[in-house]
């Protein structure tokens, strides 16, 4: 194709310059640019770069000598060699600090988190996973370990294959589970397909979020009165719960060693509870006070132990946690399934755990990263949590990931590097190995209060407010996440919430706006109607834009759309007996590319123009749709003289030729 | 909201005009327009007209009584009842040419395909179907017919579950597919899901179209060489088909009663396809012979049969159609399958089947509803295709559709109304009740050349040729579908072809573009440098438009795009000792929505770029993203001195501020 510009033969207006400095210019065409054609591998290329590795990952490693380029290769796997040759003392300091706050917050979180998943206390994913991370991860202020939703929705999954009871089994299947969850983060990084996590959009998680939470909650009522577990219901809908929660009461409040409800274990419980959220309201109204309600649960733990230990009131109903193993995560590298029926069962339940996990993990990143100015490579971090959870799934460990809470106070406490993740897996390791046998009096109810106070804040109920008003698609999003987690099931609610979105993408691509414009007055500026009042119509020319991407998803309606705008013009100007409609400006802005379907559709329209002796005028083409309009020879169709830079030349150049 | 306008604090450049009639003026900052917020039901009324009412079907029956509107409503119900009223003498002379045309065309083709869907050439679908159309359909020029396309793929999906040997059961679940069809044509146009075919995009069709042509004419090779069918694969993909045709050949082609090839039917089969493919030359070269290519299949039908008949050719191993029955339809309700376990795999079947029917009609109804300027409802043509469906499944029909062959003829034979259709019904009912017994002499040759030939426009090699200039992703896509459909078969090709639409889908809404723009010499327009590169930057501003509406699944790509842009620019500042960035303007023109993720990536740009004290300027929000912006209380973090309602205002006004 020749460089040519379009418009060479058009009717120029020769311009008079008015005015140096302001650069103004009145009854001035000038020309729409046609760019040299790039050749196809050129294209290609740029298409396969801006899809995949539009953060230009590479940039650092241009024109460095090979051994540099290998050092920085190897950085950029364990980011750790770069950081750590800078780190300080001083550093240190914060760091410490912080590793200690979270560690104090996670330990009793782990033991909590772990019921969660149906295992047992001593997996606990904060020991190994988050050393891991220290070395490759990029973030400074994510704090590692397990979480509240992630653990809920392994255990539920997993429950659906294999009774809890059955401890082995059970146990393998969750770390084939972690395992595959590690091999999906690895693999959506590493063949940086990172943005596919965007599919579940803000408002999905925010519901799924607030769903989890109040299921989480409901899940602790078992705990909280103290009802045992045999008799509870392993569903997690809210009726199920209920009704489970309804027919122990019956057993009666006061049956100390019964089915029922146990009212020891509610006052301990209640009253903890009330301690924890104080603390947290504390932490909120003073964040000075933040690691208040970071060490409170651990108060909490040490305080209820003591006092079970002391009065035994585990003989009395209330639930201890009794059982609990010392010494660090053992292998299990041998319990992973990698042949038999469970992988196809492990490889599922991975893939949804290590996606929900991932999207929350890169969410806290990059809060963080965009509150410190730094920057965060998404798929180098999900290289760096799948690592982490393939190891933790060879040491006993389940699904780890970035938590908010935890991420939160580490970020409060003053951590600088992930050394504090280092320091807390440090306490986490001497916990497992020396102080373990005393969690043996915890009671049970107060892993409830833990747990219950550490979700209550998943469920944002500002954030839903907001939703509510800015998007009402997005909050439709919202409450079908919610309502589907609550009333049916965590994965339901999952699966919900990705077909809202993906409906909503749906209803993006195949229903885009269009807008009739109007000058501005004393501009020569022409917007939409709609939203400037004042813009007026210009007589004999309706002007529409397009407001996206003309594709085999939307052309029919766009054309049909652009139809029915001129009919209804036509109707108001037979009304107010106006001249005829002579040209039909569509302003071409937005339209960002085109495919043959589209050009298909806008000969469709031209044809259907000329028969009603209306003259199609485009305005600003962009370079991909010029390019595509210019092979298939529409631009001959319409005629080069009928395309214009802006909708302001057009209506200059055209008035004076019109019709009376 | 209060509806005050966003910019009335903002620093106003007094205008000076200059010239009344240009209506151009210097210096004058209009203000982005904030209308007043419209309700929630108002909101979302317009959303669902947008997306189900767009073509405005109630706008006939907008202040009328109430005995009219019921009028209207059974009018477009049954568009008969409308130009029936003014049918004149005159138009019918064209009708009936045009309908003796094509029912020369069609009576030869109707045997071929009911082949290819394996079942009996007595069940004959253009005697029913027509009828119905004609009555329900409001496409003037459509032919209603069997079609190629259609009577493969059901052939081929049918003959996955049962064999065609054992044929009552065959066709009762051909029956209960067509059935199904039917139901999903009518449903889809009742709740206005017409777009949903949109979403076959065109190049996709045309590769599907393609390999079907090629499958086809493979098929045809059976009859073609005289093939028994017992020796023949059941398999559609080129590879099982070419094996099949070569183990046969060598049992020899002088083998006249054997299993190999027949001699004296490929010289038969070879003559005839030569003369009708030389019809169809003569007819595309002259385009007053149309009704050459028209009558000669059944010319050629009429010349073999007698032949046949003559010489005994039958008796040389010439197979011939042999059995066929007289009389018109029965009737087939209750050959369809309304319980059982066929019910669920002849609804599958009838979905695909009916959806690929409706991907041919609408498109030929299209077409011809814009070549001659009528209006043409696309979902009350698939309530009137969806009917005809689901009686013909009663009268022992098969899914019939529009056809293009057929519909080009009829619009060349001068067709003026749907009576064309129901002059051709007319004919075909004379010819099931009379003449079909002569069918019974007509070699299989002879069909199979009537059918390759038929079938060879198919293959658009010049649309194919095309669509790799014009864009290669829909090639890809066209290739996709073409392959698939010839190696593997026709779901899998139909399968890969959408597979491909939605994955460029997908990639519009998750890597739109982004542009730097620069200021064109002598106007205050901006745009994109790399197809304008006599635009020139501003000093210590970045321009940046967005291509797209901001939702979830691209908030984090345009943040990073946007950072990475102003990186590069950075870097060139750097080396050219320039000053450094100190605005960044969003064009937001092409923003035509954005969404909670899209506002909390702005957030996030916002608060970085303060981190490095550069300040975020917005252009020319629209109505939507502006209200939401409001909403959000956004508008105040960035100033709302900050928001211009173009690019050559914000310069302007920003310019003098800047540090020197």
């Amino acid at each position: 194709m020749s460089g040519k510009r379009i418009g060479e033969e058009s009717d120029m207006v020769s311009g008079k310059r008015i005015g140096e400095e302001s650069d103004m210019v009145s009854g001035y065409v000038h020309k729409v640019g046609v760019p040299p054609k790039q050749s196809l591998l050129k294209e290609l290329k740029f298409t396969l770069k801006e899809t995949f590795f539009h953060d230009d990952p590479l940039r650092p490693f241009r024109d460095k000598s090979v051994p540099k380029k290998a050092w920085l290769g190897i950085q950029a796997l364990f980011p750790i060699l770069d950081w750590g040759r800078h780190y300080k003392f001083h550093m240190f300091k914060g760091d410490l600090i912080a590793g200690l706050t979270i560690a104090s917050l996670c330990i009793p979180q782990d033991i909590g988190y772990s019921k969660l998943a149906n295992l047992d206390p001593q997996f606990d994913s904060s020991f190994v996973p988050p050393l891991i991370y220290a070395i490759m991860g990029s973030s400074r202020d994510i704090a590692i370990g397990p979480v509240a939703v992630v653990s809920l929705l392994l255990g539920s999954m997993l429950q659906n294959q294999i009774d809890p009871k059955h401890k082995h089994e059970y146990q393998r299947l969750a770390f084939t589970a972690t395992f595959f969850a590690g091999i999906t983060q690895f693999a959506l990084g590493f063949f940086r397909l990172g943005f596919l996590i965007d599919f579940l959009s803000h408002a999905a998680i925010v519901g799924f979020m607030a769903g989890a939470a109040i299921t989480i909650s409901l899940q602790q009522l078992k705990g909280f009165l103290g009802i045992k577990t045999s008799k509870f219901t392993k569903k997690t809908d809210i009726v199920s719960v209920m009704r489970s929660v309804w027919t122990t009461a019956h057993h009666g409040v006061t049956n100390s060693y019964g089915l029922g409800w146990n009212w020891e274990t509610i006052v301990i419980g209640g009253s903890f509870l009330a301690f924890l959220l104080f603390a947290k309201y504390i932490g909120k109204k003073n964040r000075k006070l933040f690691w208040f309600p970071a060490i409170a649960p651990l108060l909490s733990i040490i305080i209820s132990t003591f006092f079970v230990f002391i009065t035994h009131a585990e003989k009395k109903g209330v639930q201890i946690v009794n059982h609990i193993e010392r010494g660090i995560n053992p292998s299990s590298l041998h319990e992973i399934h990698f042949t038999g029926s469970y992988v196809g069962t492990g490889f599922r339940i991975g893939v949804v755990a290590g996606i929900i996990a991932l999207t929350e993990a890169v969410a806290i990143g990059r809060t963080f990263a965009a509150m410190k100015d730094y920057h965060l490579d998404g798929n180098k971090e999900m290289v760096a949590l799948g690592t982490m959870n393939v190891v933790g799934s060879m040491t006993s460990c389940y699904v780890a990931t970035g938590s908010f809470s935890r991420s939160a106070v580490n970020y409060m406490a003053g951590c600088n590097t992930a050394v504090s993740n280092i320091v807390m897996s440090f306490v986490v390791f001497l916990t497992l190995e020396f102080i373990t046998p005393l969690f043996k009096y915890t009671p049970n109810a107060i892993l409830a209060s833990i747990i219950i106070s550490a979700v209550v804040g998943l469920f944002d109920y500002e954030a839903i407010i907001l939703i509510w008003k800015i998007d009402k698609f997005d909050f439709v999003a919202c409450m079908g996440a919610f309502f589907g987690v609550v009333f049916i099931s965590v994965e339901i609610g999952l699966l919900v919430a990705v077909a809202i979105s993906f409906a909503k993408i749906l209803l993006q691509v195949t229903r885009p706006r269009t807008a009739v414009l109007g000058k501005i007055p004393r501009t020569t500026v022409y917007r939409n109607i709609q939203q400037y009042p004042e813009a007026t119509k210009v007589p004999g020319v309706v002007i529409v834009r397009v407001d996206s991407a003309i594709y085999f998803s939307n052309s029919n309606y766009i054309r049909e759309r652009i139809l029915r705008l001129m009919a209804d013009e036509e109707e108001q100007l037979k009304e107010n007996n106006l001249p005829r409609i002579q040209y039909l400006i569509v302003e071409m802005s937005p339209v960002t590319d085109i495919d043959t379907s589209g050009i298909h559709a806008l000969e469709d329209l031209h044809k259907t123009l000329q028969k009603r002796d209306v003259q199609l005028v485009l305005a600003n083409p962009g370079q991909a749709v010029l390019d595509k309009l210019h092979t298939s020879t529409f631009t001959i169709t319409v005629g080069y003289d009928k395309i214009f830079l802006t909708v302001g030349d057009a209506v200059m150049t055209l008035a004076p030729k019109m019709e009376p």
